[in-house]
């Protein structure tokens, strides 16, 4: 079985790291990208630095088959992930023709003036493939493997839901959980021979207090149904008062 | 005035880079060390994987002037943050006697057996200083600049709570919020001539959708408290119509 393709997630704003927002984006695409088949390797977030998002871009795309961006393409002068981008890939950026048509047609249509400000919203690297936007018609884009999208939630999850059928994936991620309600350190044992045993499943387990009570998830993860299902059984006859 | 010291924040799960679990330590965190005077220049989300765990202890913590992780130290066998924050850090890694202490007194007093796999936690590397865990016992470490803490967001909380007033802060960044109801892109004039006026100044603008209308958050963060208010009296004087 080919190994899946890799990904890396990179947010960027200040008001992540000023705890302003809670971020979510990254959160709801590693989801996808499980489904997907694609093994998301790294999130990173980092600030409205035009030198840090360059460094960045060029370190997580040359060692990832896929980078995703989320943030900074809006009309202000914060925004300045499309240049980053380019710089950070050698290509030029300028008003492109195609993207300044699809924000004509969308602020006509809905009688919003298309000012100089919307227009920076049409700047795209050259030989880039646009990304749609079916919420406020600013397109988002591709530029090889470097796929860049907005920062509000709605239209983020919008473009993914758009770019991601185009994207080749692997074999999805499969999970399966078993709950127990004892400590995470009763069944340290048994889960470290239990993941010995299943070297090609991921076998994590998160602790929780329910009602003054302590419990584990038990989670197995693999792209191979029978191996999960095999590890999940394990964990079911060694924890048996699992619920 | 002295620039604020810096900080990363270091993220370790494949639960969060699967998409099954919302991170939120470092959105707490993040807005803790800016009530604390330390600027938060990024935050990473790495898989349980020893080497790549070493790779971004060794790369962050030689950038920041301090580092924070949040998870992989419980008793189980995927729980390897003390082991590679000890080999980046070039420490040895051995059950503590304090650490020790500390965990057989908290199972006794609650009648809970200190098992192999619950002593595993009092692994401290050699020179690192105790961070207190007042909910289940099991303490994280400072070594050096590396803060290491529980991932369970009850505890990393806590932890935070006892471990930040020791460390020497800098002036608190304030922010002031002033909110419009037009889109960003009416007010990205303005508001980048604003910002070129109030250059110490960080002004960001932030799109939202209310009952269907557009509406923009401007926000104006900076150290010194006059400035923060006459960036936001600009802004309040640019856009009367805020509420």
């Amino acid at each position: 079985m080919m190994p899946n393709p890799t990904a890396a997630i990179l947010i960027i704003g200040d008001e992540i790291l000023t705890g302003r927002t809670r971020e979510g984006n990254a959160h709801f695409l590693a989801g996808k990208l499980v489904e997907h088949g694609i093994t998301c390797r790294e999130i990173r977030v980092v600030p409205d630095d035009n030198d840090v998002i360059v460094a960045a871009v060029r370190e997580l795309s040359a060692s990832h088959d896929h980078l995703f961006t989320s943030g900074g393409i809006g009309p202000t002068h914060d925004d300045i992930t499309a240049d980053a981008v380019a710089e950070a890939m050698g290509a030029t950026l300028d008003v492109r023709e195609d993207a300044r048509l699809i924000l004509a047609e969308h602020y006509a249509a809905r009688g919003v003036e298309f000012t100089a400000a919307r227009l920076r919203m049409a700047r795209i690297p050259e030989g880039a493939e646009l990304i749609d936007n079916p919420v406020s018609g600013a397109p988002g884009f591709s530029l090889t493997n470097v796929h860049v999208m907005a920062g509000v939630p709605n239209i983020f999850q919008a473009m993914v839901e758009g770019l991601l059928p185009k994207l080749t994936g692997g074999a999805p991620l499969i999970s399966r959980n078993w709950q127990v309600m004892v400590a995470e350190a009763s069944v340290a044992d048994e889960l470290r021979e239990i993941a010995g045993r299943f070297p090609d499943l991921s076998i994590g387990s998160y602790p929780f207090v329910q009602e003054g009570q302590y419990g584990t998830n038990l989670v197995t993860r693999g792209t191979d149904p029978e191996q999960v299902e095999a590890g999940w059984q394990a964990l079911k006859a060694a924890f048996p008062e699992g619920k």
